[in-house]
């Protein structure tokens, strides 16, 4: 299930995730993520150029960078992301109807959890590598140390109000093989 | 969907929300609202005078106050509701079998959510005007800020541990229609 | 429903929630809860030795203290519980599947709850009588003392992050009949 997605997030723990305002702003900045050893960037689809600049990088930096697609809800944006090619996709949180089309994609996913039942009811469903948000607003790195003990098998990419400071208390947590975290851009933009 | 809650709410930014001990204080407290320029009341169900208030007020200030339960969680309350022609109802929570009921009752709805799955499944039922509870504890501002990126069409009635001084900061946010605030009722006791 | 776990944990107000690493060490932990007047415990599933544990005191305390399983998800595990005759199952959170389990074991349970829309669905199944947890990280006393406003007719056992010191202060609410705690161990350990 869940085609891969822990597989292929191997050997990246930090995922940017990124808003671009406009697509041409997107290869400069894997320039700089690139500099700095970072190899997968997740692209939210709160904008048009979202999409865009998910097409753009797929041409751009095939097989040398993952290019993965956030804020996904609809099965629309999956349709296109399968076009385009798009490495992985992240959704805010997870519903049954959702699950089954980003199962169906066949594009790696990682879907957001933020309760315990909410977790459980996700592996239920054979998955076991998942995003943990809004992180700092549902119990941050208590909750996911206490996840750790009820559900060993599930690793998590805890994401939201994560700074690059506390990104390391999160990673040193032995069922967190990522976190997503938004200072690249505020950096970027310095 | 959700038969007009937003529009039924335009103009609406305050909902007070009220337990009653006795059906017969409710009229001087809605003058006590009136002169204050609050036009809506959320009467919650958690007393048996919630509902002689609401059928009560439905009576004496027809078309010019609206009057809304609160705490509802059954169908036997959505029956006596639509039967006394209550003009919106308020869950604080939401389930698969509530939302179906609600929809059927065809009282305009604003149902309780608290993570963004919870939200993620209301919009795939259509609903796009939703209560954000307990908003205090799941996240508050915070979380309303991140919501406003993540699901645009989503307009929020924060309550829970709101007061007269946080309000405002609520209804700052571009994706925050209306708050539900207990402390009109502490206010008039005094 | 729920097969009496109300009724059951009638006069257990602590519920120490412990995971050995070896079944020996359970029964003099036991003593030394009895010296404590305490006639519970939830042995957590985290470890082999946990279901080795409840079996081992299954039989050394029959009918002289309630041994329930903790960190329950999966129907293999009920399974096993049935057969060496657990007074209890524990969950940390509640799925459709996981509830249908729950009920055809036929063993008390209670199923861990977050948010007030799984409260509300839990209800829907008719339990009235549930775990509250991570109790500290989804809003603690001030979350419980709102459920007990909303929901009148549930009863909880707040779980996670509750220490001796905080425990009274949960216990003193209408709505909780117990909590659970792991300070037990901590200090059986000093």
């Amino acid at each position: 299930m869940q085609n891969g997605i822990r597989k292929l997030m191997e050997g990246h723990t930090l995922v940017p995730v990124v808003t671009f305002s406009n697509a041409e702003e997107a290869p400069a900045f894997i320039e700089y993520l690139i500099a700095q050893q970072v190899g997968c960037i997740e692209i939210t689809l709160r904008t048009e150029a979202g999409m865009q600049a998910i097409e753009l990088l797929k041409k751009e930096y095939k097989g040398r960078f993952l290019v993965g697609a956030g804020t996904v809800t609809s099965p629309e944006q999956l349709d296109k992301l399968v076009q385009i090619n798009a490495d992985f996709v992240v959704s805010p949180g997870l519903t049954s109807e959702l699950q089954a089309e980003m199962e169906a994609s066949k594009l790696p996913y990682l879907p957001g959890t933020s309760t315990p039942s909410e977790i459980m009811w996700a592996r239920e469903q054979g998955l076991d590598t998942l995003k943990f948000f809004p992180a700092n607003l549902f119990g941050g790195l208590d909750a996911l140390k206490a996840y750790g003990q009820l559900f060993p098998d599930v690793k998590f990419c805890p994401t939201g109000g994560i700074s690059k400071a506390t990104s390391s208390d999160y990673l040193a947590l032995s069922n967190v093989f990522a976190v997503g975290g938004s200072w690249f851009q505020k950096d970027f933009a310095k």
